[in-house]
């Protein structure tokens, strides 16, 4: 397996493109975003857990049921939620748009992002419609990734290439994150496409067992949106032979699926609203995946350990504190607790007590902009990593005034 | 009922007293509290559900097993929690405390406050303890809650009098606030006296039935503390008829008790860590209690939301995507919020979705000290109240480096 560029548009038959349309009032920001297929897709597809759901992601549930998906529209600017003509909204852009492709309006994937609950107006979408389309190109995966961003600083891309019996397979993404995300299924949006030949139902079954130790372990800051969802589109250009069950082949596409996500969530925390820091929490030595999953979710997500982290301060009775509120059964006396980087690796707590340590060189590994927290629980073999960031001076920043 | 002055030492036969003993380096700050009963008292408490303890827990849970006492030494700038030799140090305050007021060591409270994982050297509280009972005074109660203080910006004291049988009773509390502060069970620190006659069984059914409504419904940050607890003494000098069942006489002191708990959960939420706002979510027509409090809690827990009303920024949606996340279930389409203060009431949501308001009005609304979130769920006759605060820059300037 090999990283290539290309995001959404290295896999064989997909175009992108990303313009200004008129939803954002700074016209040097695009807000308007396009995936397309030249042929039609399986679709697999995750979304968020939150009751109050966009009105996007309810047409793009119904839209997807029958597993089959040939484009995606996405505009930032407004999250068209809590709107009461929102589905109406939604449903007019997939018309709009399938009009514009020539393809049928049911194999539109829909997404907005954005301020919830202000009315969308659906004018600059259906006028810029004509110009997205007609802009697609095989070259401008960096457009639409700039056009799904909120707050987000960096554009989120990966792509990779892989082989299924001798024919060279490609798969990559793109994704917007930034705030409210937190691991409770589908945070974020993130599109990917392969050229693979894969069954929808094998399709879903890889995104649904992937984003379990991917999307559902990171979190910015605890606030699980109401519009996120992930979305694989899958064309079989590739002209492998399609995937239909468990076995090589699947394993391999799971490998490829999994080393694009984990790289689009570390992409995401360490973009998190606000972060200056990507913080990775590799818990071991858990009697359950459960608890180890648990534990590494809640240091990632304590807004003290984030505090301690932005102040490259070694305070780990907060990781400690975190381990014992995260609801998983510890035995508090068998945990270690070491901070690394790249400048190294400071044990801090054995045993669940503190040992001497320099704080000189924690303060050298966590100056870093990528810490890990490693966790030994020394009660199984069981282990798993969560991401999160810091919480900074300019998440508040950021959300304390998000709408002006 | 009536509110008076006074504090923890509101109540006949108690004392107070707070000094500097050398546990912090400022020597401005007092950092060694006691509260003393001159009769044995009843006593009940509720504690931290966190499975890493503070090692003063697991020694005042032991000592008020027989459910009496009749001291509260407690410490502040030292969490004493995490260290190898906790329980040690824990046990012999109690000793030197009880040799020094001539009391039975098992009938101590002891509590610590401050930082987790670092040594605390018993040789301060030592040496300070002769200082500290004989400084002990019926007027005392601000220096006791001075004590006590970490982060906390404004003492939290309250007393109110009372009448059962004829019989004036008081009953008064102190507390510490201000981070590591989550809704389970018992958070933070709270001593709470009275001198009114009730049987220890009713005095802890009274304080665990309590607690669901008041400190239990509050949040600063999310991080349930190690070393929280809220601790009642009853020394019976106000000579009613001893409270043994349930009844009039029963209702009376919960009453008197609720008033004092709410008053300080309102007082240590306002000062919470970095906060300049209190925020109050009223949740009303749930359908159940528990899916009140769930929605209340959540929409006070929200980052996002607590984030905006720093910015004094009526953006509700972070409101209606809260309470989506909180896993209550709820209907959506029924949920209606406003925005209240002293200034007045702007409604922002109304079945889900957005309606037109004065942003002019909600800001002037949203730039007040105590914040009302009103959500009504229109489903039914269930109500509760949850108090949080804002997040604020200064919330991560205190954490981002709280140890130096």
């Amino acid at each position: 397996m090999e990283i290539i560029k290309g995001g959404v548009c290295a896999a064989k038959g997909f175009k992108a493109n990303g313009i200004h349309c008129g939803i954002r009032r700074n016209k040097s920001k695009r807000d308007l975003s396009l995936i397309y297929s030249e042929k039609l897709c399986n679709a697999a597809a995750v979304y968020t857990t939150n009751l109050v759901k966009g009105a996007p992601l309810l047409v793009t549930k119904e839209n997807i049921k029958n597993g089959k998906a040939q484009a995606v529209i996405c505009n930032s600017g407004n999250a068209n939620t809590c709107n009461a003509n929102g589905v109406e909204i939604a449903t007019k852009a997939c018309e709009y748009l399938s009009n514009q492709l020539k393809i049928d309006k049911a194999d539109v994937v829909v997404a907005s992002t954005g301020v919830i609950g202000q009315p969308l107006d659906i004018t600059p979408i259906k006028d810029g419609i004509p110009e997205l389309v007609n802009g697609l190109g095989n070259d401008k995966s960096l457009e639409a990734a700039e056009g799904i961003m909120t707050t987000d600083t960096k554009l989120k891309e990966i792509a990779v290439r892989f082989e299924i019996g001798g024919k060279e397979c490609k798969i990559g993404g793109i994704a917007k994150g930034s705030g409210m995300i937190h691991p409770n299924m589908a945070t974020m949006l993130v599109f990917i496409t392969t050229d693979c030949a894969i069954s929808g139902e094998m399709l879903q079954k890889a995104l649904s067992t992937d984003i379990a130790s991917t999307f559902n372990m990171i979190s910015i800051d605890g606030d699980t949106s109401t519009n996120d969802m992930v979305v694989v589109l899958a064309n079989g250009l590739a002209e492998n032979n399609e995937i239909t069950r468990d076995g090589e082949d699947f394993n391999t596409f799971m490998k490829a699926l999994n080393t694009v996500c984990v790289d689009l969530c570390r992409k995401i925390t360490a973009d998190g609203e606000g972060a200056t820091k990507l913080l990775e929490c590799k818990v071991t030595g858990a009697e359950t995946l459960d608890i180890a999953k648990t534990v590494a979710k809640s240091v990632v997500c304590s807004s003290l350990t984030k505090a301690a982290m932005f102040g490259s301060d070694a305070n780990w009775g907060r990781v400690l504190c975190a381990i014992g509120y995260s609801g998983a059964k510890v035995d508090v006396t068998k945990i270690d607790v070491c901070f690394k980087s790249n400048k190294g690796e400071v044990s801090v707590c054995k045993n669940g007590s503190g040992v001497d340590f320099s704080e000189e060189k924690a303060k050298e590994i966590l100056l870093q902009d990528e810490i890990e927290i490693l966790v030994n629980l020394n009660s199984g073999d069981y282990a798993s990593i969560a991401w999160g960031c810091d919480l900074t001076y300019d998440y508040v920043k950021i959300n304390g005034d998000y709408r002006t």
